[in-house]
C-alpha cells in the first residue's frame, strides 16, 4: 500500500509530498509537532497533544491554521488513507512561506504536514529486557518546554546513543542533573521506593505520556516526587525507566556502565508499564 | 525577471522550488547554510565562507555533497540565472531525506539548496544614520559556532527587536555579557580607543566579515581586544557597532534607552566602515 501524507490541504502520494524552500521550518526551524499514538484506531490522549500542540503554537505566535475539528477530521482521514490503526500520527506545523528575513513575516499562514505509518509501539521484547542509556551534557536551549522542530542537540544526542550501542541519552545540564532524554522522559525510583522525575520547566518537554503516568502513579497511591536529581544519583537508583509516545513505560537497566540493582527491569517500572497500558486501552485522559 | 533556485542538480523557477517533507532540515532542523555577499559579480571571502560551511558540516558529520570546485561552479550559475551582480547568494544544505528517526539515517545524500537575489548591502542611509539594539536573553544552544539552521531563538529575538522598533537584539549570557545579536556580531569601543568583540568561541557565530573587520583593524594599527562586555559596559562605550553579510560595518547609536555618546555613529565605526568597503573592493582574503 503507499502511503498517503497530508500537505496544506492535499492528500499526497508521500514521495511527492514536498514544501518550498522557503518554508520557514526549512530555513528557520520555525515550526512545531507532535507525535501520537494510535491503538486500536483511537488516538491515544488525543486531548492531551491537541492542548500542548496549540500552546506550543501560541508561544511562538505561530496562528492556528484551522479549528480544532478541522484539524481533528484531517488526522483521522490520513490514518484512514494509510490503513492505520496502530501505529503513530505525525504532525508539523510551520509559521508559513516567505521571503528569508528572520523576523516573523506579515501576512504569512501556518503550513501543515501531517503523515501516518504502522508500527508496534513498546516494543514488547525491549520492555522486557530493558534499556542502556548514556548521559550527555544538555547542549539545549532555553526553552525546551516548546515541542519545536529545533531538534538538532536532539538528534545529536541520540546519534551518540546509537553509536554507543544504547537506547536513549539522557541530558546533563551545567548543574550534573538530568533533564531528560532526547526524545523521552527521564525517571527514577529511589531505595525509599519514591518515584522520581524533574519537574515541568522550561528545562525539559513536558511529555504526554509522562503527564499519563503522573495520572497512573497518582491512581495507584505510589509516592511521588517532581525534583532534579543527578547523574551519581540515578546511577544508585533501585530502578530506572523512561516514558514517551512510542516507548510507553520503558525500563532502564543500565546508565553509562552502571548496571541498575541485577541488570533486570525492576518490578515498580513493569508495574507502571502495566498500568499505562491499562490507561491507554481506557481511552487516557479523554476518557 | 523569474527567480531561479537550485535544488539538488536542478535549476527550478522558484516558485516550484521544493524539498520533501522528511528531508530532515524540515523535522529536525537537521542542516547548515551560509549568506554570501555579491559586489560587482564577485563573491566577498568565499574563501572564508566555503571554509565556514566545510568546517559546519564536519562538526555534524554532514557529507560534502559535492566537490569546492562543483560547489563555486553551481554558485556561479545560480548568479548568472538570476543576473544577480550586486547581492546575496544563500546556500542550505542538510543531512538527506530519511523515514523520520531522530539518528542519523544510513546512506542519506547531503541536499543542496541555492538562491540568490539582488539587494543593496549595508544600506547607506541605515549606516549614516546608526541603529538601535536591544538587548535580551540569550537563549541558544551551546553550540553557536555551527552555522546551523536551527535558528528558532535568533528569529524570536531579532522579533522583539522588530516589536521595539530596533535593527537587532544583542543577545546576553548569563553572565551578563553580550554574546552576539542574532544575525550579526558585536561590537564596542571603550574609552581608552580599544575596539573590543568577544572571542570566538562556542558562544558565537565567528562572522567572515567578523574576520574581515578583525583583518582591517590589524592593517589599520587599531588596538584590539577579544573579551566578552557586560550590558553597562556597551551603554556606556564610547562607540558601538555590528558586522554581518548583509550589514558590514554598521554603527550603533542606541542600547536599548541609552544614547551612546552624541548619538551620532562614531568616527571609529565610521571609519572601519570605509576601510572594510575598501578590504571588499580589494578581494577580501581571497585577495
Amino acid at each position: 500500500m503507499s502511503r498517503i501524507a497530508y500537505v496544506n490541504g492535499r492528500y499526497l502520494p508521500h514521495p511527492e509530498a514536498s514544501v518550498h524552500i522557503e518554508d520557514r521550518g526549512y530555513q528557520f526551524a520555525d515550526g512545531v509537532y507532535e507525535v501520537i499514538a494510535v491503538e486500536r484506531g483511537r488516538l491515544v490522549d488525543e486531548g492531551l497533544h491537541l492542548k500542548r500542540l496549540g500552546r506550543s503554537l501560541s508561544e511562538l505566535e505561530i496562528a492556528e491554521p484551522m479549528t480544532e475539528a478541522a484539524l481533528k477530521t484531517v488526522m483521522r482521514e490520513v490514518l484512514r488513507r494509510n490503513r492505520v490503526r496502530d501505529g503513530i500520527i505525525y504532525i508539523q506545523m510551520t509559521r508559513g512561506v516567505a521571503p528569508r528575513d528572520h523576523a516573523f513575516p506579515g501576512g504569512a499562514r501556518t503550513q501543515v504536514v501531517m503523515t501516518a505509518r504502522r508500527a508496534k509501539l513498546a516494543n514488547p521484547k525491549t520492555v522486557a529486557e530493558g534499556v542502556r542509556v548514556i548521559t550527555v551534557p544538555d547542549l539545549r536551549w532555553a526553552r525546551c518546554d516548546i515541542k519545536s522542530i529545533a531538534l538538532l542537540p536532539n538528534i545529536l544526542g541520540k546519534q551518540q546513543a546509537r553509536q554507543a550501542g544504547a537506547y536513549e541519552a539522557w541530558q546533563v545540564d551545567r548543574d550534573g542533573n538530568v533533564t531528560e532524554g532526547t526524545s523521552t522522559n527521564a525517571w527514577i525510583v529511589t531505595a525509599a521506593g519514591e518515584v522520581v522525575t524533574r519537574a515541568a520547566t522550561n528545562a525539559i518537554l513536558n511529555g504526554v505520556t509522562r503527564l499519563g503516568v503522573i495520572r497512573v502513579i497518582e491512581e495507584a497511591g505510589l509516592r511521588f516526587l517532581e525534583r532534579p536529581f543527578g547523574v551519581a544519583e540515578a546511577k544508585q537508583a533501585r530502578e530506572a525507566f523512561l516514558t514517551s509516545t512510542t516507548s510507553y513505560v520503558t525500563p532502564v537497566v543500565r546508565i553509562d556502565d552502571s548496571v541498575l540493582g541485577d541488570g533486570k527491569p525492576g518490578p515498580l517500572a513493569r508495574e507502571l508499564g502495566t498500568f499505562y497500558r491499562r490507561y491507554v486501552e481506557a481511552g487516557g485522559q479523554d476518557a
